[in-house]
């Protein structure tokens, strides 16, 4: 199994690292990874400039390439050729945040694994529940065998087509971890709030700050699970169309289907909708 | 009702004005939109930097602010306070491309709609399937109309909760449009390929190249309404979990609950899993 690993914080963090090192013990790896700490990045493609790709070493000598582009340009670049050998599995983090509820679409991890089910190719995205912990001071045992389970469990049971799972590991010691739960997307309580400052020339800046993100904790849920000591596992999709909306759209009543411009409005003032 | 107006091609862009311009005919008008095209951008939330916030005029005289962030931070900006009048709708765009299937979350018309989402705002994203035309030779009629309509209907009808509506409007003139039709999010077919160059000093960069995307043209998505020159209104939610999926990975088999060290792997040797 030829995997490839990328991360979020940037090519030289401990979390990529340690899962690095885990998915080298399943199969051969090769990392391709952002320069710099791409978090709360989005699911980019980088198109309006060229990126640029830059052999580096990790910390344990192992070799690896880094880009000037997110964590999805990352993957990008990867499958569409500057890796040669087939990619079977792609793997982003350790995350040194969890990623949770509405966290998935803002999420340089997850965005890293959605980028690969665009391309074909399988995806885990791995993330440690470690609110603001120093990543340099953080352990990532536990976390380095939950994704070693969890890689070696795909290899045998492959997942369904378009599917990626979304990892969550609670920051506990793992004789403290007390299992792993599938789980749905829970719901994540934002607590942003607008810092505004002056610089020192008197201009108005503004900084999204506020307190780290709580969220609603109900069983079933990814939030759930790390709440209660346990792995969540996510299944993810890209298709986030609202089914049950559907049905009541429908009631909107849109003007009737006409070749004719009689059933669309054409000037403001018909604009009005009958009831 | 105040409506905001963002968008992602930048708050100069022409499809912007046109949308103000006619959310205006509705409505208060707030314009938060990013100084610069944030195209394939992603859901974005800028915490590493502070962000500014500038007054600019649009052509027509009207007044809106600029911020150096994202279109998703415009509307965190707006929400979070920058806005004092409450805002009751979120308007996105008019982009002057289409946003289908796996777009979504790429795009930074449909992510600035989920940011006003998770802070409890509804939102819809509007887009034009202009192809690679040149935006200021565009015409925004008819999607300027579509717009009003639908935002009227919006008015009177609501949207579920937690709900944004992604309008995606073909290119044609009002009268050759067929009709309105909701939809589901159909199946994007990326045909990127990966472009290597060499820069005057013999040093390798790559650009994410290739041809424009196409896609299934399915009966019942966005992609096969806006192939049969309707309007497409595709309802999307926030949550990404792929529930047909939660059962297969039922049968993983994790590793059975349990506070004792025994029942998760501790030793690279001790994780295989039993059949």
């Amino acid at each position: 199994m030829h995997i490839l690993v990328t991360n979020d914080d940037g090519v030289q963090a401990p979390g990529l690292l340690a899962l690095a090192q885990a998915m080298r013990q399943i199969g051969d790896v090769t990392i391709v990874a952002p320069e710099r700490n791409w978090s709360g990045g989005g699911h980019v493609k980088t198109i309006d400039r060229p990126l640029r790709v830059r052999p580096v070493k990790l910390v344990d000598g192992t070799s690896a390439l880094s880009s000037d582009g997110a964590p999805s340009d990352c993957v990008a670049l990867a499958l569409l050729g500057l890796v040669e050998q087939p990619v079977n599995l792609v793997v982003s983090g350790i995350n040194t945040m969890a990623n949770l509820g509405h966290d998935v679409t803002y999420s340089g991890t997850v965005t890293a694994a959605m980028e690969a089910i665009i391309w074909g190719v399988p995806a885990i995205a791995f993330s440690l529940d470690g609110s603001r912990r120093d990543p340099n001071e953080m352990d990532f045992t536990a976390a380095s065998r939950i994704a070693r389970l969890i890689v070696r469990l795909f290899s045998q049971r492959k997942l369904p087509k378009g599917i990626l799972l979304n990892v969550n590991v609670p920051y506990l010691p793992i004789d403290e971890i007390k299992g792993i739960r599938n789980t749905r997307q829970g719901l994540r309580l934002y607590r942003d709030r607008l810092d505004k400052r002056q610089d020192p020339r008197g201009h108005d800046y503004y900084w999204i700050g506020g307190d780290f993100p709580t969220g609603k904790d109900e069983k079933g849920t990814d939030i759930g699970a790390l709440a209660r000591d346990y792995v969540s596992v996510t299944p993810l999709q890209l298709d986030l169309t609202a089914y049950p909306a559907l049905a009541s759209l429908g009631k909107w009543d849109w003007p009737p289907d006409s070749t004719a411009q009689a059933n669309l409005p054409t000037e403001p003032e018909q604009l009005a909708v009958t009831a």
